[in-house]
């Protein structure tokens, strides 16, 4: 089994009219993945985003939980809040999960359709997991979902989370797909 | 395939030392549950409040994605909310879901942790919704998680969701629990 961890993304992702932007961070966002990447035992939960500003106040609201009043409150939720890793971009991650060899990482990307990319099973990345020492990092876009940049950088894409019957609705929030993900690949 | 619903109960739930109270809304519980909903095909969100002013704000928010200004910015997401009905309790819940016969309702209950009760698997489970007619309640509980009273009432209580590798740590989110049980049933 290789380390595996969670990279959420503020930038570059798309906005709601498909133009690519910077979004800002998401309290429960940390909360509920945090959460996640604790019970399925994933290395870590790298916040990704590019403004210092926004960096201190993902650090703060960790603080809160880990080491603050939040954490002697509720003790469940600082020892979610350890696994997270507030950095500016995704080289930074990479070289964090990998102890230095950042291009040794395996990007593994999301998105809540294919776009004509090639795109590969949950059951065939899984195996995969099982079956390799290769760092992975599995990378979640919040707002519209990763820009095509992102996704073209991709080592693996996953298919899209569709249920059994098709509904013609498939716009699930980023806590609920990276819950959902996670549960398909360790569950 | 049976009618299928999801309820989400502020009452009674427990709080963190394991005492009976109820909880108050909480917005992001309504989005993630409602997209989930709507993706997975059931066929409503039963938002079960006791408190007059706590339904109204549900109710309000409802207004604001599907009719209000919410909506025209965003019409996915209004989408998602026309599936939310706020509701007292669970009897009306009930009532609604099978056209006025609550007493046919079956309800599912959802827990982290099986608390030496009789617990069905996802797999079981799932195989009862692809054969019944009988309409079907999921319920999971906010705080803590249902109270005691609430599981005692059940038809089914369903496994707790736990990863495939013990990491001694279960306390997703109600919006985490209930992305991963849907798809666990019907993904």
């Amino acid at each position: 089994m290789s380390a595996l961890a969670v990279a959420l993304l503020h930038h570059p992702v798309l906005g709601r009219s498909g133009e690519e932007l910077t979004t800002t961070i998401t309290n429960l966002d940390l909360h509920d993945i945090a959460r996640c990447v604790r019970a399925y035992g994933l290395q870590a939960f790298y916040v990704v985003h590019p403004y210092a500003s926004q960096r201190m106040l993902a650090e703060r609201i960790q603080r809160h939980w880990v080491s603050g009043a939040g954490g002697k409150r509720i003790p469940d939720r600082g020892r979610a809040l350890e696994v997270l890793r507030v950095v500016p971009d995704l080289e930074t991650a990479c070289t964090d999960l990998s102890d230095g060899e950042p291009a040794s990482v395996a990007q593994w990307t999301t998105a809540a359709s294919a776009q004509g990319r090639e795109v590969t099973t949950f059951a065939a990345a899984r195996a995969v997991l099982e079956g390799t020492q290769q760092p992975v990092l599995l990378c979640f876009g919040t707002g519209w979902g990763l820009a095509p940049q992102a996704l073209a950088k991709a080592d693996l894409q996953l298919e899209p989370i569709v249920a059994k019957r098709d509904t013609g609705y498939n716009h699930l929030s980023v806590r609920a797909a990276c819950a959902i993900t996670l549960d398909r690949l360790l569950g």
